[in-house]
């Protein structure tokens, strides 16, 4: 293991060298002696006495007054003008694709590399994903790809873009904020904007993330958020789904409460609706989380800079950075070594001394429940990111303050 | 208003005779002074213990030591061998109508006269409800009328019954438990063997009901079980679902959690999954209700003694009492009066003393969601319900002893 902090250009392999560095940091530095995980939550706030305050008034489940703070509160966090309190992303996603015009038959463009949640939302409206490759800036969509993509392999129709190999309607753009990292969304929307095709943001990762002042889930037709338990900050399980658009609020808030027409005691419903409302109880956790936020994202912004400072110096590794005019929230940090050979010796020297550390997911279009889908040329980028990324412990517990 | 308990066979009609024993009853016998709520949650034991570990172990959301815990005890509160807990009861119906084998363009049975998430379940997975008729003494399909549909508009086909009106496959029967009353499940399952059919239970308002000494759930094939926060125990939002089949258990755990394939920490998945997990701080909240169950039962068993004598002696009205042979959990108890037009007196008389009622659902088939569906004969009896019942207040704060 190597001395941290020591050498510009120090002797030894990468994943030796980057694997001791964060040993020496998250042991040293930051005195942690037990496992250290990926992304646990901090309780600091009002968390208590807020759910508390749930049990006592016997408001635990749906339609409780913690349900619509925090649909403010997420909404504002976000700069969009409505929230949709859900039970998961997964569900907010679904909804928002179903809301903006999916149907049956379609195709939605994904990232090849993201959560399987982003494909599966596309494939719950009856639809498929159309994979596209990532550009290596962001992690995101590639703007160029899929501008050469729509240019290439699908056409005008009398019912909108048609992907002319698979002869099915393109029906919107799914862009992946990728561990809070902005996609470039100027350049997506102004595709979208060129094609008549909606937007919804997976912002699930991305909550506080800002794209030139503009914050992440507000930049597209709807955007969702989820406070899953290894977000940035948890409902235990939930989520919600923000826009501008008033109407389209109306009708995700209807679709995701069984579609029930509003009457005195008559339920009678007008669709079929889904029961995606999130329970008081972890919408009272989550506002007591969100009034944490901003704490949060400073420690979150402060840890990538000091790992970035940690292993700024060793040949073979990088940081990923925030893209050029965003403030990235830093959900996961990520490192990239050279080969999948190096990123697997760190993963395998970072487990032994009880750090969790891993690699990105599989690309969805090489797992089993997605081999049929389309797909866009090689997925070049998105492969290289299998290979060779690494994310590393980037909690909000990290960095928090001793209790005084 | 008349006087409770003093006639037996009051002079007045029977609306204002029987809101007034019930204003009585609650506002006089159980001294209860505000708005009475049909069915509020009673949080009486661990629940804040439970949820407070929660909070400090850091483990609020999915994979942690309750959720185990909720699935072991509502399967041995039904009876059954195992136990998967699910976001809440609707998904638990989607996950298990999907592993019974329900498919696209399939029917599965269903009685007229439930909430609207039984028949959505099936739309989920791309199926369609075919409605059938309740009998007057359960409140649940009736196994006779059934039986009369399979003989005259269903025929053997190659790959199970067909439905020849509509042409589809006949996938499975989804019987509800009423209100908590159970179906005649020794002649519906007779009728399934006999057709090679699976039984789904929604035995979603049903927990702690018993049927001929067997728990409602343990009953047909898999049976889902709802912790909504109108049920008789309630994690915020959550269900589980309950089998005896181990394999099958174990697919439904698989596509409850994305159907990922176990690693160390690659992401695969071998199927569209979902993400219907309960997250751990329901399951805590869930398993200090759960330790409850037999009290909160008993309650409610001596709340509709109480309420048979209340109402006995009027002309006019009738409780709905348990079926024969089985022990009801008294979910919600329900009157049923000779007209519509009673019952709605009724409705209005215990609005204005700020007792909640309400009737019963509209018949699912009669809603604009499902206009379209298949149904058999002309639902009378289900008709006749919708006409003339309404449930009134029943959860388990009511006969809750003083704290001393």
């Amino acid at each position: 293991m190597s001395k941290p902090g020591t050498a510009r250009d120090p002797g030894g392999d990468a994943a030796t060298l980057a694997a001791g560095r964060l040993t020496g940091f998250l042991r040293g530095d930051l005195g942690i002696d037990g496992p250290v995980a990926m992304h646990e939550p901090s309780f600091e706030g009002n968390e208590w006495a807020y759910v508390k305050d749930c049990l006592d008034s016997g408001w635990v489940s749906s339609a409780g007054a913690y349900v619509e703070r925090i649909e403010r509160m997420t909404a504002k966090a976000c700069g969009a003008a409505h929230g949709v309190a859900v039970v998961n992303g997964t569900a907010g996603l679904h909804a928002a694709l179903l809301a903006v015009g999916v149907g049956a038959d379609d195709l939605v463009v994904c990232p090849a590399l993201t959560f399987i949640a982003t494909a599966n939302a596309v494939s719950y409206c009856g639809a498929q994903p159309l994979f596209v490759d990532i550009e290596p800036a962001t992690g995101a969509i590639d703007p160029a790809g899929l501008a050469a993509l729509f240019e290439s392999e699908c056409a005008a129709g009398p019912n909108g873009l048609v992907h002319s190999p698979s002869g099915r309607r393109v029906a919107a753009i799914l862009p992946v904020h990728l561990f809070g990292h902005p996609a470039d969304m100027a350049a997506l929307n102004a595709l979208a904007g060129a094609h008549g095709l909606p937007v919804v943001e997976d912002a699930a990762e991305a909550l506080g993330s800002r794209y030139r002042d503009r914050g992440c889930g507000s930049l597209g037709t709807a955007g969702v958020i989820s406070f899953n338990g290894n977000k940035t900050v948890t409902t235990g399980g939930g989520g919600v789904i923000v826009t501008d658009d008033a109407g389209l609020a109306e009708r995700l808030k209807h679709l995701t409460t069984t579609a029930r027409v509003a009457d005195r005691w008559w339920f009678d419903h007008d669709d079929v609706g889904f029961n995606y409302r999130m329970p008081n109880i972890n919408a009272a956790l989550g506002s007591a989380q969100l009034e944490q936020l901003p704490a949060f994202i400073r420690r979150k912004r402060d840890l990538a800079t000091r790992y970035r400072a940690l292993f700024g110096d060793i040949a073979g590794v990088e940081m990923f950075a925030e893209p050029a005019g965003c403030d990235s929230n830093f959900w996961l940090n990520a490192l990239m070594f050279e080969s999948a050979r190096e990123r697997d010796d760190f993963l395998g020297l970072t487990h032994d001394a009880g750090i969790e550390t891993r690699p990105c997911w599989r690309l969805i279009p090489d797992t089993a429940a997605y081999e049929d889908a389309p797909r866009a040329g090689d997925l070049g980028v998105a492969r290289s990111f299998v290979e060779r990324l690494v994310n590393i412990p980037s909690g909000p517990r990290l960095l928090r303050p001793a209790a005084g």
